[in-house]
């Protein structure tokens, strides 16, 4: 699919997130909850942050997309977590997996092969560290943030996508998003991405809000991958290198690019 | 009590949470924490977020008032809400319950129906879905965000106010406040105050922190509504439809407001 | 050593910050989780929360700095506070304890002294009320706010760091820093730091990550606490009495400040 074709996929589902307010599930860290609903929102959708045993399941069967975030782990929230995510899948609904940290910490890169081994994820969205630990390669990673974009992103998504059966995202200085067969490439994107707190699980939410009036997978990750890439790009245009005003302008553009996606600024190709 | 008198009432109380900065215990949900703690402070009063049965007494018992706020919700949080709950109640404080997502999850419904039963609180401040559910009624709710206003939101209020055996405030386009016999209906708001996250929230917060110095308990919380949704209004004069700017705004509204309320601006009447 | 060589000092190690992006691992409360991720991003290095007694000790080993900041407490996370401290203690890391609202809860006075007594932390960072509340003294605490500056921060410091045998910092309308010999004052600050919530967290945050390189302990906190004062001070400049603005403008304001420091502005003399 060319990008033009992608952004008319992406603006479809945006109008009809917006007629339709989906419900969004997230099971999700404690540092990007605020963020996350806030961006949820500012997509159109409407977010809910749920994670007791007692609700999860019946929390997760309302909604119309699933994230399972790890980003503060512990044995206490795995269950909810899986429960959530499996619930989703049963019913068919996209789940959209962020394995963050994964390979920082033994306990994390397990918990993550557990979670896309027991869920079956639509999508698994992570950074190359993150991916390349859940496919038992080295990555170089520190805390919860890459040090390093591979050589060959297209690559490192490909394999993953076809160990883990799935679609995978790999997001980094250039994005990939593969199904195993077919790769993406994103463009879009900006450094000051990295100088705030939770844009990856930002990304792993559009992903999910995206994905809930359904279409095809590959495509609208690859979308939404570079629909929140613009919004860094333009954020950084009026913010420049102020963290505190980029944060800001960083919801804000994003909503605006909800209304209008200018033509040609989609920077998505086939690999 | 007309629109003035409710200023007036709003005025002063503001003015001796400036001078004695009570303190207002939280025990509340992750998502909102961090802007309930700033709203409380922008306010005048001093927040504390703790949830430790160990403490949670003792932190209670220095409040001038006590939010309950179920947003969260685990077994392992519902004592810490009953204790803290309960604790500021004997000794007279106020109490208000936010009994987030009520009608959303069968364990929510349950968890906001204990909590009003063996907390008695002074106050319980929910959207119309929330509300019904506790009624055992149907509502719209999808997550923690409700669908629909109802026809007659005074009805409601006074219904619940009857049951509950407290004043019962029901947000949303238009809000209603009753004791179960008296109803006053809040016309301020702005749509842009359901395009971010824990504005609920952070409703419940603003009747708390008023309710903080004493007075009547009815009129204070019309008040405290139309003084937020008059926050809203403002905030969305500055920000218009761009929801980061608008967050930030909200803050400096509410702030600008505890100095000065411009006259015929909050539109409260008796039902 | 005068004011203009702690400064050499900061700049020093802000560069080194910006080389080689040290991990500063928080075990911190639920408030203020994503406002120090951000302020730690801010400043060059980067964040991550990770409180899983599964992998605290690993995700320990790895940061050049640790945070231990009590702030939201519970039994659950006792044991994860102290192995995270303990860890990086053992590896020779510096470890910053903010025992917030230490005084306010007999169980948060009791885990302070804990917390000091079996990490040993490099330094411990506190309002009057709560470094008082260790030393068995009376502070006047509200939740986690000091309602008053102690007459002689200096003493308080001395005396602190001579019981806990490490660096304190006490920080109020002015800071003062002791590690029982030696003593500065810190006379930059703003009274709208107190206008928003977690500034004395993101302080402590600050400590840690200025010490992260090596160096003087001492000196190194002393300059931190100016440096974060002045960023304030910058922010008001701007914001005025605006606290959504202000706190956009703090992130901001210690951000330029990280790439220059203007001479004479950072306030700290010898006591």
């Amino acid at each position: 699919m060319k990008a033009e074709e992608i952004r008319s996929l992406i603006r479809e589902n945006l109008e009809k997130v917006a007629e339709t307010r989906p419900l969004v599930h997230h099971v999700t860290n404690y540092v990007v909850m605020n963020d996350t609903a806030n961006l949820t929102l500012c997509l159109g959708a409407l977010p809910v942050m749920a994670h007791a045993r007692e609700e999860v399941e019946e929390m997760a069967a309302q909604a119309k997309a699933v994230v399972i975030n790890m980003g503060t782990p512990s044995p206490a929230w795995e269950e909810s977590l899986l429960l959530a995510g499996k619930t989703a899948r049963r019913l068919g609904r996209p789940v959209v997996l962020d394995p963050v940290g994964a390979g920082a910490t033994s306990y994390r890169t397990r918990l993550a092969l557990r979670l896309a081994e027991e869920i079956r994820p639509t999508v698994v969205r992570g950074n190359a560290a993150e991916i390349s630990s859940m496919l038992g390669l080295e990555g170089q990673i520190r805390g919860v943030e890459a040090l390093s974009s591979p050589d060959d992103p297209a690559q490192l998504a490909r394999c993953a996508a076809e160990k883990l059966g799935c679609v995978v995202a790999v997001t980094g200085e250039r994005d990939a998003v593969s199904d195993g067969e077919r790769t993406y490439l994103v463009a879009n994107g900006h450094p000051m991405l990295g100088r705030i707190t939770g844009t990856g699980c930002m990304v792993t939410t559009t992903v999910a809000v995206l994905l809930s009036p359904g279409g095809p997978v590959l495509e609208l990750t690859a979308g939404a991958l570079a629909l929140f890439g613009l919004a860094g790009e333009e954020a950084a245009r009026i913010a420049g290198e102020r963290p505190g005003a980029f944060r800001l302008e960083l919801f804000d553009s994003l909503h605006r690019l909800t209304g209008h996606i200018p033509a040609g600024r989609l920077l998505v190709e086939k690999a």
